[in-house]
C-alpha cells in the first residue's frame, strides 16, 4: 500500500465505525454534494425548516462562515469545518466536528465542499448522499462528474426557476443519471420558494423510518 | 519534504520549465478555471473565434468528450486529457497532451478541470490564469473560493442575461474580488450571445503583445 491508499484506507475505516455508531444512536448522516453555488446552503434551509426532526449541520467550507451565519441566524444549530483548500471533508474531521453537539435521535447534514469530484471519493460517515445540481449547471453534469451521480442516493435539481432561460434538457439529463445510477430518486426544486421540497422531506422521513426500524 | 510536497515541488518545477519554453517560442498559455457549469467551453469559443491568432485548446475532464467534441465541430484545435477522477490537470500531463499539437506562435488555452480549489494551487506552465464563474453561482464565490481569485490574472462573469432572476450582487462580488486580487479586470459576458467578449479578446491581444515585446 503506499501512502495514499493508506490514508484512504484510515478514512474508510473510520467512515464506517463513525456510521455505525451514529446508525445505534438513531442518527442518519446525511452527506450533501455539489458545485459552487447549485444552492445546498439554500436547500439545507428548506429541507430543515419542515422537517419534524432534530437536525443538525456541519457546514464544510475552504474559508470563511458566510453559510454558517445564515443556517446561525434561523436558529439552526451548526458547527463550521475550515478545510483551508482542502477540496472534501474527512472522517475525523467529522468526529471532531459532531463534538460540538449534544446529539439526540435526528439527522446530522454535512454540507461538503463546494466541488463534485473529491467529495465523492471519500467516506465521511454518511449513510445517504443527496447530490445538489442546479438547471444553470447544465445537463451535461451527470456525464462529466459520473461518480458523484453514481454515489448519490438523492439528487436534487435546483433553481427550476431558471429552466425556461436555460438550454437544461431534463431529459438527457436523466438519461445520464441514469446511466450511472439506476435508483437515486430525482427532485426538481427551488430553493428560493421552496418549491419542490416537501416530496424531498417525505423522501427523508421514509428513508428515516426504514433506517431506525430494528 | 514529506511525499506531497515532493509531487507539488516536481511539477512546480516543471511548469517553470513548460512556461519558459513555451514564452521563447512566443506562445501564451492560458489556464483556464472555474466551477462545473460556469460556461467555461462557450467562453472559449466566443474568445477564440474572434481571435487572430493560432488558437489551441487542452480540454481537461474527469471523463466524456462532450466539450471537445463541440470544439472540433467548430474546427478549433483540440486535445483531451481524461484526468479520471483527478480533480487538477499536472504539469506532465500538459507536457504529453501539447505532443498533439504543431506549434505555432499563438495561444494555448487549457480548460482545466471544473473545480474552484484544486486547480487553484497546480501550475500548468500557464503565463495566465482566465477565472470564469457565473451570475447563476452567486457574488459570494470570493469570499468562499480565495485562492482561485486571488491568482486569477483575468475574471469572466458570465450568464448575464440570467442576472436579473438571481440575488447577484455586482458590488458585493467586486468587493469579495478586490480583498484577494487588487488587479484582475472583471469582464461582465454572456457566452450563449457573446455579449461581453470584444473587451475580453482586447485584452488578450495586449497582453500578448506585451507578452511577446521581449
Amino acid at each position: 500500500m503506499d501512502v495514499y491508499e493508506k490514508i484512504y484506507a484510515k478514512n474508510e475505516e473510520m467512515a464506517k465505525v463513525l456510521s455505525e455508531d451514529l446508525r445505534d444512536k438513531k442518527i442518519l448522516c446525511v452527506n450533501v454534494l455539489g458545485s459552487p453555488g447549485a444552492g445546498k446552503t439554500k436547500s439545507l434551509i428548506q429541507i430543515i425548516k419542515g422537517l419534524e426532526f432534530e437536525n443538525y449541520v456541519i457546514e464544510g467550507d475552504i474559508e470563511g462562515d458566510i453559510d454558517t451565519v445564515k443556517l446561525q441566524e434561523l436558529g439552526i444549530k451548526v458547527t463550521q469545518i475550515d478545510t483551508h483548500n482542502a477540496c472534501h471533508l474527512d472522517s475525523p474531521q467529522i468526529v471532531d466536528a459532531l463534538k460540538d453537539f449534544e446529539l439526540e435521535e435526528g439527522i446530522v447534514f454535512i454540507e461538503n465542499i463546494g466541488n463534485l469530484i473529491c467529495p465523492a471519493e471519500f467516506k465521511i460517515g454518511e449513510h445517504l448522499i443527496m447530490l445538489v445540481t442546479a438547471v444553470t449547471d447544465g445537463s451535461d453534469k451527470p456525464y462529466k462528474y459520473p461518480l458523484a451521480f453514481q454515489k448519490a442516493n438523492i439528487i436534487l435539481v435546483n433553481k427550476t426557476d431558471l429552466q425556461p432561460y436555460t438550454d437544461f434538457d431534463a431529459e438527457f439529463f436523466t438519461k445520464g443519471v441514469r446511466y450511472n445510477n439506476k435508483t437515486a430518486p430525482i427532485f426538481y426544486v427551488n430553493a428560493k420558494t421552496g418549491e419542490g421540497f416537501e416530496d424531498v422531506r417525505s423522501f427523508l422521513v421514509d428513508f428515516y423510518q426504514e433506517f431506525t426500524k430494528e
